[in-house]
């Protein structure tokens, strides 16, 4: 098909599309003229994919070609694979932590969490943790270590399901922990509101 | 203190203090001369309140004032507080769903998920539901209704801990059901990901 089949499949604009394609997030088509070029099926699921990624997962550009260079040319073995799909994913998110006078108490909270979990001790995502729970106490949110404790317990109920959806074909359970995580992560938050709201109602004996 | 007083406490420049004033994020200090205000302990609060859901929770500018809004004028009774603090929520964080060819499925599937769990089935949040759904679909990750069983068993675990962390107090359980909310969203994906990276080591026998 030509682009503006490829527009009307996908329903992203011409436009959108180039500029894909100059931003290197789309593979060129198959050249049958001189200005014009042909896509096929796999145009069409990569365009799909750019567009969950910045709309749904909320991704910024940079962190989509990130994201897609990690499934584009994944690693040989099992575990290198799981290992980069998680580098992949934090390094996507980016973040960098303005340290200040409450950063050194929050990031003592972070390694006693993860501690108490044996979690792995993965600096950046314990600074990210440590910027996270430092931001909610600048903004006045109460956070105590036994609630704390059930975010930590549910995540791992999570965490637990996230894997068995991960199949044994290497290529396959990157792309489904890469773009399972990022696109279901608004499912996560919008399953807790609605669970927030029978709490409530419960709460309330209604 | 002056608005460079303020500027130094929160550490946001003096630019955007006058641009938050401007757009009313802010209350007008005391005027103290025809040009000058003078700004207390509250407006610092207000700013780092500002700070943390734009830059942690990732709100927009238009949906932290809806925000902000709620918490100014918090309703009478806890039930209708909790209410409002769910609306709040959900109306900041907006997304009209588009339909298409697969919206109908997932639509269904997300009643199914909530009817299964007892949880109410509040339009706004169905349909957000069900446009997630379609956006994973779409781009080829697979959703097996026993993994988003286990993510919702999870979901009930966060709410439970959310609603003990909102005490009897209607504008501080207001405060803490809305800020606590988005300012633990980061937390709670955050926490995931490090329960991830266990759990992989675990299937690979590390």
């Amino acid at each position: 098909m030509r682009i503006s089949g490829l527009a009307a499949a996908t329903g992203v604009s011409v436009a959108t599309l180039k500029y894909y394609l100059r931003e290197g997030l789309l593979p060129p088509g198959r050249a049958t003229s001189r200005t014009q070029a042909s896509y096929d099926d796999t145009h069409v699921s990569r365009v799909r994919l750019v567009r969950a990624l910045t709309e749904s997962a909320g991704l910024s550009l940079g962190a989509v070609r990130d994201v897609l260079a990690a499934l584009d040319d994944p690693p040989a073995s099992r575990h290198d694979l799981l290992g980069s799909a998680h580098r992949a994913l934090v390094a996507a998110e980016g973040g960098v932590p303005s340290e200040d006078e409450e950063w050194d108490a929050a990031r003592h909270r972070a390694v006693e969490l993860v501690a108490e979990r044996g979690w792995c001790d993965d600096p950046l995502l314990v600074d990210r943790l440590a910027e996270q729970l430092r931001a909610a106490g600048a903004a006045g949110v109460d956070l105590p270590g036994d609630y704390l404790r059930s975010l930590a317990a549910a995540a791992d109920v999570v965490a637990a399901a996230d894997l068995t959806t991960a199949g044994p074909e290497p290529e396959a359970a990157l792309r489904q922990v890469v773009l399972g995580t990022l696109l279901t992560d608004p499912i996560v938050l919008t399953l807790r509101r609605m669970a927030q709201v029978r709490a409530s109602q419960e709460a309330s004996g209604v």
